[in-house]
């Protein structure tokens, strides 16, 4: 049990405390940094595993308008690749399966007007929307109180665009479209530029692999950090006052001015604060939900879709794999899809064995890309609704009729203690570029106070 | 620092821990209660205020149907009071104040008719939902995805029905119609035995009131317990395993061989668990969040409403008071009104200060009852959202899109911890009564397990 002191204490060694941590330490604080698990990085996860294979289990892409990712991936000289994209992507529609090109799933050129149609309509929507203050668009209360699946009901576009929309809409967030206030979508859609650039490869957010992994900046931060990072330290109590927090966690007592709480807001809700979180506060949290998805690696000698003219690509609507990439790694001979089980399927998939989780994984890629499919060499998993320190992914949803009632103290400070996280990020929410800039954006907060 | 074991541990001595510790007492199990508070009770809360009076801070009607909570009544030997309601209802329409009877504001003829249709609506369409099992309703996933707010759009009722229709959604659960499902409404609603029987007076849920405090309840139960409740005890911790139980609290260690947590399913999901609790348990109780209250009891020199033929009894559409009821006890010569500031008011409650707070309340109360409502003798209000071992009330809501995709886990034990509160009940979910059968219907489900 230790017991030590700090200008600020971050609790949490993901991309957004990391940040924090790094501009604090960088302008001369004195920095203590608090990670529950065994390792930095959060939501990014990157291991090499038995095979020698690097298994990407959490975040991975980064993409252009994504300037702080790209920056840090710049400044610490790590190698890039670019997502393999040639070829067609595949989608199944009344059970035929259909060759497309781009992001939007246009097989059909019946429900690919449509479905174009949806996406513009969104994009200028979410466009109104200020990210910095959702709450203040002029029908906040309308559009909160409404849900992705309502809207979609509402519009006039075919029914298999409908079906479409939902299944984007499954794989974005990724929740149900009837779980997700449209309010939400709009800021969601709004921060990260529109939807296109959210869900397309090239010249988007799905462009660009780090070739050693994504936790490698993670790891860059953390090495600038040295010694002030403690592994292994869950944080089960914050005491505070005006001038200072009593951080209690499993490796003993870090005393600071100031704290960053730099989780997902629902698992800020649950350290216990003495004094309790103010009544507002608290009620945010309770509304605000992970995600639900699995990530599934699924390795095959060759990237044998690649000699069929596939790009790997495939977006499913009721197929418990909703949408895979071509995950090859550029040094390594085998091909590798990354299958991405979301939403309510996560749910389901959840319910299975991990044997009956993969047999219908494989039965999946089957249908999609061919009887070679059937026999992969590896199969990596990471079902990130049963870590106990994220509870889901990719990033926490506000429920229905949070954003325009309680959103305004989604950022707002609790004395000496501050937020971050890529929940709290008005460019990018939901990214790591998000997260990173959440947490630069806090530690300036923080610095703007203390020169005060 | 104790250490103790005992066969079954309790978290939680509202109403649903000490049924479930009671029934499991009397079958010859050694129980031990462990309470955060220094007060047995949860959400219920008499206290003999500085004047004395008494102040009824929680849950405090029982009525027809609500059996359980009726037997105990009898059973302890409480005297009970008939909730007033001579006189008439004050409703205000367009700065208008009308009059009107019964549950439903029906002062403005034209309303009436829609508003009434609306609740037959309501009503019918929530008897079709099994309250053991909503999931399983034909159309669970379509009505999950809706919120109230998007069903009263969708309605061919006139705008002024609207309106009242969405008052009383913001009364009755508290939230906004746009944070709540319509499956989980129908769900509510058809727990309740029906809408009128819900909102209404004589024959129907705020008939009757306990003369000495509701939470007279608790404190007979606790009574039977002995010393077995231990107070100041916050649970931080539970180590499981399938034999046994390991709960760490501040008050020492307590190891049982079974757990029910009876608190409300947001709180139970802020305990930490080892092993961590099952993905999809934790993903739904990060979908479950309490409602926004704020009770207020105005104490006058007299009832003086009475004499102006009014029954203290009004319904307010965007007044910050929304909902009021005569409070008057019948031993004591003040009259009072209650006033319940509901979901969205009461968060904008919350970001007054007490003055202000009482200031609104006040100004509020003479809109309705008239100058004489200027000069209260004394105000207590309860803000429940502020509350560390409620964080709001009078109940937790299950999210947009939740019943029907995590519902069929709410009930669930997880190992030897067992679940128990009202939101678990099927029979009055959301009341004392249904506090008391949950925590009776999971003793049941020990014993039966512990006699197989």
């Amino acid at each position: 049990m230790i017991e030590n002191e700090a200008d600020v204490v971050v609790v949490g060694a993901g991309l957004a405390g990391l940040s924090a941590a790094r501009v604090l330490a960088e302008a001369g604080q004195d920095i203590v940094v608090l990670e529950a698990r065994d390792r930095v990085g959060g939501r990014t996860c990157s291991v090499i595993e038995e095979d020698g294979r690097l298994v990407e289990y959490g975040g991975q892409w980064v993409g252009p308008t994504q300037d702080r990712m790209l920056e840090l991936i710049e400044q610490f000289g790590l190698d890039t690749f670019t997502q393999y994209a040639d070829g067609d992507n595949l989608q199944l529609v009344d059970g035929k399966l259909l060759r497309y090109h781009g992001a939007v799933p246009t097989g059909d050129p019946l429900i690919a007007a449509d479905l174009m149609d949806a996406m513009v309509d969104l994009t200028s929507a979410a466009l109104e929307v200020d990210t910095a203050e959702p709450w203040r668009h002029p029908r906040a209360t309308e559009l909160d109180g409404l849900t992705v699946e309502s809207w979609i009901r509402q519009q006039p576009y075919c029914e298999g665009a409908k079906v479409w929309l939902r299944a984007m809409t499954r794989a974005l967030f990724p929740a149900e479209p009837g779980e997700i206030s449209l309010l939400h979508a709009l800021f969601y859609i709004s921060s990260g530029g529109g939807l296109e650039k959210m869900i397309g490869t090239i010249n988007s957010a799905q462009e660009t692999r780090i070739t050693h992994g994504s936790m490698q900046v993670s790891e860059r931060l953390a090495e600038l950090l040295g010694d002030s990072i403690r592994l292994g330290c869950p944080v089960s109590r914050i005491e505070y006052t005006d001038s200072g927090v009593t951080v209690h966690h499993d490796g003993g007592i870090t005393r600071a001015r100031r704290a960053v709480v730099a989780l997902a807001p629902t698992l800020a809700g649950r350290i216990r604060y003495s004094p309790p979180m103010p009544g507002l506060r608290d009620q945010l949290t309770q509304r605000i939900f992970m995600g639900s998805s699995v990530k599934i690696s699924v390795a095959y000698a060759t990237p044998f879709w690649r000699e069929d003219g596939l790009s790997g690509h495939m977006m499913g609507d009721n197929t418990l794999v909703q949408v895979t990439f071509d995950q090859t790694h550029p040094d390594r001979p085998e091909g590798v899809l990354v299958c991405f089980v979301d939403s309510n399927s996560a749910r389901r998939a959840l319910a299975m064995t991990a044997e009956e989780r993969r047999a219908h994984v494989i039965e999946d890629l089957v249908t999609y890309f061919g009887e070679k499919a059937r026999h992969p060499v590896n199969v990596h998993e990471k079902l990130w609704m049963e870590e106990e320190w994220s509870r889901g992914c990719y990033t926490g949803i506000l429920s229905p009729g949070t954003w325009s009632t309680l959103g305004q103290v989604l950022r707002t400070p609790v004395g000496p203690i501050h937020w971050a996280g890529t929940e709290y990020a008005t460019v990018w929410s939901g990214y790591m570029d998000g997260a990173v800039r959440s947490g630069e954006t806090t530690a300036a907060a923080i610095l703007a106070e203390a020169g005060r």
